[in-house]
């Protein structure tokens, strides 16, 4: 059980920060085909470096040398389905954290059994909104598509229960987000509406959890850290945009530019 | 046959928007890995909720709960071209209504068999430029690519063909976009060339229709109600732009800012 | 052996430029998923017709029509995969000009075995980064990912030998882009740092060498063209972008409105 109090969680993740942009990890990302260009930018803008390696006898043996690997199962076409169970698996055996994002799982037939199968690969983080977190573990029927039907704090018990059967840490997307490794929960209330408002939002930061996993053990601290650095940036982005369209850019620029000292001023953690 | 005025197009499609805004329709769209961002991040924009459920087993129960489903022909592999099929047949069954954009057919054969199979299948709205209208109605050869090589005019034969004999809405984009349902004709002169200057311009056009075409009975209406916010919103993106690529976040921004009253000031339809 | 001295280099591109626009080159790009809205935005901009046929029995009739061809090695699925095998094919046949970039070939199998087929088709120009460069004329282990992470100078020796063995132009992308065509050394230090923040900033840039192609048989001349016009326009975006996420749309945008006479201006050829 983490002992860290909220203001460790800040000072943690402002020292991650500037770990992240100093190491810069190699994060390989199985993910949707709606959001890959957005992912990619993400991981640039804030100090890592993206790849895509999402094809069968490519994808495992590059997850062993990959700092961290997402995940996601937005458009799970049969190649990536194939290239996403090498990849945790191959990650699993090297040690190379990696993410699981549940995209849309529930009634969904194809997905959802892929992500049972993921899940019993023993993800080191799993990061959804409430309703596939609630599907995963098996205790509801999942939302229609992506929407989060479901607030966060209605998916606590599905969340800790998968992080203690799974060994996995869990966070919970929301206008707060519920992070837990199954003992301590932790809450992050940056962020802003816009990053609801265009595609990828959530799916990117699930990228960034896998890129800060690389650089400390403390898993739930490193999932804190990428959740508070992404929703600080959001926030920040947000008072320089007209809408969802100006967002994108300047959400991008924020990753850039947001620094430890940004951070520790602005990151809300309970 | 309608009887609208292009006066009551014009309020029609203001109360419209208003309506799909506060019923956030989810529009399932199987299109081509080009635009899939864009379309997602325009729906959004606009107030609906995007869906790319693109896979065999998953995409035709899903078409029937989606509020709308656009099937775009822009890169048809193999995966989706057997999702796409899944996905109209099952809209059709489930009274979803289903777009469909035969995005550069003519000489092409794998989307050109394809589009002609799912022309049987009978769709909601079909949109495109007049070259790929006119290879649809078997009346021409196509056009390069994706290029628009005819104006919307001369393809009114092939759309009211289209329209008559399998009871869709046929939507030819160009300068003046022409829309008819078979026997009356619709044209809305709103646009900025720049929407012609990034890609999926039209493509998008189409998952806007599909979500509108879920508010209300008459499709010809509610297609000319998502050709006038889409191209409106175009227009006043314009004026905040330098170049094709500033044009995009702010046409984002506008999708999401244009009201009923900026349409009724702005609309031209005739 | 090419003749041009700088001097001349500089007023052919900017001839060539001109050119382009009028002609509005269609470029068949058969690329990575991540960077395919981009790369269509990309040619665009600069005054080009992009369009993705990737698939198998059309992209080889589609290559024989084209002006030019992209192969993009990013994410080599299984039919895109046979797709550009054909395409590269076709256009060998149909004498149009066609782009192999290898994206990440060294140690990832499928995409370093397909690297090698393909450079025995005799592509007209070769880019990547140094290790890719290096990679493919089997001098070198390759970097991690799409990492550069050697200079382009020292990737002079594998990019003459591609040259002189295959008949290609090989263009080495760094901080100063080496072109060569096996016999004379062409030297392009315009750019900036933030196009190698955003995803796709070399892989849009050999869809546009594709394009110049088009324009005339001096493919040494083409290729240093679209690397003196690409670069400048990085520049001058740069000035208007707070970070890469602003820098995008500006980019966009300075493709858009470079012209003949700010090329001449700006651009170092040596």
């Amino acid at each position: 059980m983490s002992i860290r109090t909220p203001q460790h969680h800040v000072s943690t993740s402002a020292a991650l920060l500037d770990e992240l942009r100093s190491l810069t990890p190699l994060v390989q990302s199985i993910t949707n085909v709606v959001v890959t260009n957005f992912t990619a930018n993400v991981l640039l803008a804030i100090g890592a470096a993206p790849a895509m390696v999402d094809i069968p006898t490519e994808a495992g043996p590059f997850a062993r040398v990959a700092s961290g690997v997402l995940v996601n199962l937005g458009t799970p076409h049969a190649e990536p389905r194939e290239a996403m169970v090498e990849a945790a698996t191959a990650a699993g055996q090297a040690g190379t954290p990696w993410v699981l994002d549940p995209v849309a799982i529930g009634s969904l037939p194809v997905r959802t059994a892929l992500a049972r199968e993921l899940l019993n690969l023993r993800p080191d983080i799993v990061r959804g909104n409430a309703s596939e977190v609630i599907a995963l573990a098996g205790l509801g029927g999942g939302g229609r598509g992506v929407d989060a039907t479901d607030d966060p704090e209605s998916a606590l018990e599905a969340a800790t229960r998968i992080a203690r059967d799974y060994g996995s840490i869990v966070a919970v997307s929301g206008a707060t987000d519920v992070i837990t490794d199954g003992d301590s929960v932790v809450r992050v209330s940056n962020g802003h509406l816009w990053l609801t408002a265009v595609t990828g939002g959530g799916c990117a930061l699930g990228a960034v959890m896998a890129g800060f996993a690389s650089l400390d053990d403390d898993r739930l601290a490193t999932t804190v850290a990428a959740t508070a650095v992404y929703t600080v940036a959001a926030e920040l982005a947000a008072s320089d945009a007209n809408g969802p369209g100006s967002f994108v850019p300047a959400f991008l620029d924020s990753l850039h530019l947001v620094d430890a000292t940004t951070l520790r001023a602005r990151a809300v953690i309970a």
